[in-house]
């Protein structure tokens, strides 16, 4: 379990705000590591291994193990356990549903006594409102980080729709604010919308952002810290692809490490500059 | 896999619109259950068996399943291939996410070689847009079926926004009708907005929705009806709890039986008063 004050204080320390997002295709991962009982948690077992003092959080997504039915949850599992304690666990989960199913979501991802995972946060769609939440924040010290403004090409189709109280990833923001305080509650905001940040820092003045889109889908990373970062950093730079594929080759591991690397130092750079560190 | 044609036919000939939804809680299953290998699955067997000729549509909630980990997903896939090929079979899994990782959401419910499961219709939320939605279209013949208006108190929050083309639940549905046509996209509307049906048929006129509420809810089906009804019936109308916990004895299966029954002769009523049969 990871509290804001200790968010904070990785960042810190590791002079860094990156999160690795395993997203870990059995497809796209070097052909050698096929002969291993379960290839994927030994790609992301030597992925977490090469990157973990660089990063301070990594990110699942769900649907990557899904994909793979039961191997694919044993995978998962492996790989929640191999996760190192200083960094945030994020499940990237995007669940949303009305009150009792939620409840199944919550122990399904936060529960380690019924399914093994007990991950320190999860990703919520808000579309149904505060039912899809509570849930999640009954278990104490767990986070939910809720889609807000996301970097794909949909984003358009119904985020930036006006509503009475501005576009509708703002009123998420605000009336999410209502419902938990800014040690349990991140919003999700693409990096390919760096000139948003501005506006969503003036609704969300504390809150962490976990924003995916930097790397393989183009955001910027200076953009985003320029009109992004708090005084306390306030931003989670989500890298997948960029990352994990960084070489299909038995060097994988380390091509993972030197990307990392590279945005590790763009990252201290940006927290110097900002006076966090 | 059930076509438009399939499904109406399905409806006129069992004169029901009945989706009987397997939300299966271990803890409220009846205790003799747990001496079978899978109670879960052995639950839904005899749900199954005491109810397919009463219903045209299973909606197992994936959140069900996950919450028990590797074993919920045997039992889902073992719920899955036991479900009668008559039937609509949806996964009531509300997924969304980006265009890659949506990929392996249709993976993971709609290809059987990948995970042993392939539903015909799977329910996706709607807040990331297009993107979330292309990947199970993708696959000939399947069903999205998306949120629109909700049944719980969550509803409130951000589905009836005002917006430039009316409330968010209605530009949903507006939009989504461009991306795909009324034989592979339908709309979750709750059983307790039943005022709003009207409204809805303005803009999705022949779009079968799946309504969820009726029964422990407390939504109504008369009203459903009055509003939402088609002539080609275009209601799928869900009842999980009022029907599978109708009894918590050794009769659960003839209770649950009994309880489809009573709303299967309520549907045949409303069928002919509308003279759909």
């Amino acid at each position: 379990m990871i509290s804001r004050p200790q968010l904070i204080s990785q960042i810190k320390q590791k002079k860094s705000f990156l999160c690795v997002g395993l997203d870990t295709d059995i497809e796209k991962i070097p052909s050698f590591l096929k002969e291993y009982p379960d290839p994927v948690f030994e790609f992301n077992k030597r992925i977490i291994d090469a990157t973990k003092d660089l990063c301070v959080s990594y990110k699942p997504n769900s649907a990557f193990y899904e994909s793979r039915g039961l191997k694919g949850w044993q995978s998962l599992i492996d790989t929640w356990k191999y996760l190192p304690v200083d960094c945030l666990n994020i499940i990237d989960a995007k669940r949303g549903d009305i009150g009792n199913t939620s409840d199944m979501y919550a122990k399904a991802f936060l529960d380690e006594s019924a399914t093994g995972m007990s991950f320190d946060a999860i990703t919520v769609s808000p579309y149904m409102g505060n039912d899809t939440v509570k849930s999640y924040l009954a278990y104490p010290g767990k986070w939910v980080i809720l889609l807000a403004l996301t970097s794909s090409a949909g984003s358009k189709d119904f985020q930036y729709l006006t509503t009475e109280h501005g576009f509708l990833y703002e009123t998420v923001i605000q009336k999410a604010n209502t419902w938990a305080g800014d040690d349990r509650m991140m919003f999700v905001v693409g990096a390919t919308k760096s000139t948003e940040f501005a506006n969503i820092r003036k609704i969300a003045p504390n809150n962490f952002l976990l924003v995916p889109g930097v790397g393989a889908q183009g955001g910027n990373l200076a953009d985003v810290c320029q009109y992004g970062m708090t005084k306390d950093c306030g931003l989670i730079v989500n890298a997948s692809r960029s990352i994990i594929y960084a070489s299909n080759g038995e060097d994988f591991a380390e091509a993972a490490r030197a990307e990392a690397l590279k945005i590790q130092q763009e990252m201290q750079m940006e927290l110097e500059k900002a006076g966090v560190i």
